[in-house]
């Protein structure tokens, strides 16, 4: 049996340690009790091999028997298809799953992420993108001051997603409102959470060290 | 039977008409020749029963039956399932599917979307992101100078969600790639697109004309 291989970087710098999205999937298969190894692509040298796997030369992507994607949103789906601990197994829990999942990427994180990636090159971040977000997760706060997880009253990838993109340090600090808190601590309080994060952490860490040892040995 | 239901707005001015997202899940049904509806929430008092059905006070949203889910991405997925016209029906089928689908979102118009409000808004768009989409429009043309479609070599719904993200006229203008610009041209080539831009420029043409009543008539 070949089972899932999570692919990410050999090595990253201390920043964004915690944050590359294998964790998504680690956290993920460890929520669900799935097997999987974790294998690398040079994250100094993004060659050719790379490429075919990702064509924006990001991480992660995923190997699961013949099924080989890329995007930690479509690669989170398909793990959800594989345990009910993930996602519903009904029609209409499916398809709320994923309007969450989406919601996380296309209407959170299509704006945390720009405002995270002007806030830390040059100048700043722009005071028009800041409004738009500070709206976004006011209209957050609002979901959340309602309800305890965001599909029906259970943890699944929709939570895991939405809470992956509001951790963020600098939108988390911004955002400082009591249910986004609460709803947070609550997410990220699950052991399958801390092990994957423990876990990513360990990863490069293992490589500093291996870096460290003299050429040759 | 309850059928398909697309919610999208009453009115809208000229600029964004051909572009509300609505046009993604009309384009679908006439792929597939699903039967659909088309109801309006106000766009210029959205008010609590919006809010109910989408907590970013956006369109589209969509009833099937027992489904009713926001996110056009999310939306597009339950179409997709429903029809081999949108989507191969098996496991690696699907998740290709998804997996370009989200990356339309969430690598593609997670950069143009914000690139295309810093544009229309205040003193611009900021070079960084200008450079950023750059980037990733290349590495699209570079995706699509080696294919003729997303998925195998048939049209899914990741083409149509990747055309509808690209075909952005300011987005398009600054790519003017060959290999994109050809992509495009055959995927909105089809008469599906057509028929589905038509009727949403007709529905706000429509509500222009209603608009124009004297009052009480």
């Amino acid at each position: 049996m070949s089972g899932i291989v999570i692919w990410t970087y050999d090595w990253v710098p201390e920043g964004p340690r915690g944050f590359v999205r294998d964790l998504r999937l680690r956290w993920a298969c460890e929520e669900a009790g799935l097997g999987y190894e974790v294998r690398t692509v040079r994250s100094d040298q993004r060659g050719p091999e790379h490429l075919a796997r990702q064509p924006f030369l990001q991480v992660p992507f995923i190997d699961d028997g013949d099924i080989h994607i890329f995007e930690s949103g479509a690669a989170l789906l398909h793990l959800a298809r594989k345990s009910e601990a993930l996602m519903p197994r009904d029609e209409a829990g499916v398809s709320e799953t994923e309007q969450w999942v989406l919601a996380a990427l296309n209407s959170i994180e299509m704006v945390t992420m720009p405002w995270w990636f002007l806030s830390h090159v040059g100048d700043g971040a722009d005071a028009r993108l800041t409004a738009w977000m500070t709206k976004r997760l006011e209209q957050m706060e609002a979901v959340l001051a309602a309800r305890e997880w965001l599909v029906r009253d259970r943890f699944t990838v929709a939570d895991l997603m939405m809470a992956d993109v509001l951790r963020l340090g600098s939108v988390r600090k911004l955002s400082g409102r009591p249910a986004t808190g609460a709803y947070l601590g609550r997410v990220l309080a699950r052991p399958a959470f801390t092990k994957a994060h423990a876990d990513q952490i360990a990863h490069y860490e293992a490589a500093d060290a291996a870096r460290a040892q003299p050429v040759g040995e």
